[in-house]
């Protein structure tokens, strides 16, 4: 996946608290992302390993946190803690996936399958700057992130949220996002493909070449991260954003270069 | 696509009302469905098409509805006309799919990507048991139905479509679609693979065999639509039901093809 090039391009390294991570599939993503440079790994083990981990990005001293062999839960309760946790008051925490879709030219930032069920207009305002953020850091000048429907038009009457996109295409214009493209609403095929949106007369400066996808709510998202990975066998990478520092929680079944990927992500975020 | 080769062998020739059939792309797709046997074309042209080719479905003159090069909306005026159209009151409408997706071993029925925006109880039920008659036709005797969403676990609170879920299931169970499995909530991943499934230590008699699914709303069942065509390249048929007679609304821009294998399922559905 291009994330590590576009790392190893840059320079960046940075410091993981690793929760637990002794399990085979975290180490070996850990040791490959040391090995190219990009990471290095504090081990946090034991019973209040969360806990701890969590203290070391509060204190400045890690600036990721990663979850190895432990129950998730245990690890979204110390970084949502009130008093000890990492998600400041009033943020967003959203999930944000990159994935590399064979055939596709492009790798896809979208966001959000897991976390955020229907998000409300000021939630979808910080996904549009998590990922207007994260496609700068992966050194796309100005992305293109593409407000998806299952059509192009605004109803207010059957779906609210589309008059919101048309609100967030304003904002973006007068730069609240930094430099960047938002348009939409605009369906999924119209954002990735140049010839379909010239088949449907449809004009938008996305021009079939969305680099990020904001999806209306959780559904859909999920219908597409599944329907990419099961289907189109592409590689993903995912990370939670809106917390001090962002967190990666992959699922104990996944593979390493699925962590690996997710790590390099949460290195760019 | 498999379509045809079940109605080559069950028999099966149905009468179709054209609405303006000349452009190249509905008149090769109908030479060629009368060509297999299982389609005869009446042909309406002029002003008044949709309405007269409607009314031929109305008389039991014509067994299937389908729009050439003429504007969707007026077809659809004409089919949903409360006196003269052909959907009897009460009944619900929406649209099947049907896909075929290269390297995935049995073709997907699902439902509803373009006309219902969030259905109700009501029109969901509707839809499993249109798509399990659908199922039937094509010579599924025990259809498995997934009811989709991101997760398989029932929430009221955050979605309450997951509840009807629950009473969909209980309502297959005891016979209301014939014989048919429907289970849910379950994810697509798990509902399309088995191993997914057994990894996430899901026990469901889907047993990552869909053979339909039913998605929460528009927004998923577009981005399902959307990217098994742009991605997988996956070979698509669609109709509308709930009508008199299934109703054949290509894009102009589909591909001879693409109306060739609705034409299919609309003989089946």
């Amino acid at each position: 996946m291009q994330l590590t090039e576009h790392l190893r391009k840059e320079g960046v390294r940075k410091r993981i608290a690793v929760v637990c991570g002794n399990d085979d599939s975290t180490r070996h993503a850990i040791e490959r992302a040391e090995s190219e440079g990009f990471a290095e790994a504090i081990r946090v083990d034991g019973d209040d390993a969360a806990v701890r981990a969590v203290e070391l990005v509060r204190e400045g001293r890690a600036d990721i946190l990663m979850k190895g062999l432990v129950n998730t839960n245990d690890v979204l309760r110390a970084v949502l803690d009130k008093e000890k946790g990492i998600l400041p008051k009033g943020k967003v925490l959203t999930h944000i996936t990159a994935a590399d879709i064979p055939g596709h030219d492009k790798l896809i930032f979208f966001t959000d399958p897991a976390v955020i069920p229907y998000p409300t207009q000021e939630q979808r305002r910080a996904q549009v700057a998590y990922i207007a953020r994260l496609c700068h850091n992966f050194g796309i000048d100005e992305p293109r992130i593409s407000l998806i429907h299952c059509n192009e038009k605004v109803s207010e009457k059957h779906f609210p949220h589309t008059a919101g996109y048309a609100e967030l295409r304003e904002e973006a214009m007068r730069g609240d996002f930094g430099a960047c493209i938002v348009d939409g609403p605009l369906d999924l095929k119209t954002s990735c493909c140049l010839k379909s949106m010239q088949t449907k007369g449809i004009d938008s400066p996305i021009a079939g070449q969305a680099d990020a996808l904001i999806f209306p709510d959780i559904e859909a998202a999920n219908v597409f991260y599944k329907t990419v990975t099961l289907f189109c066998h592409a590689e993903t990478a995912c990370a939670l954003q809106g917390t001090l520092a962002p967190v990666v929680l992959p699922s104990r079944a996944d593979s390493t270069d699925s962590k690996f990927y997710s790590l390099a992500l949460a290195c760019l975020a």
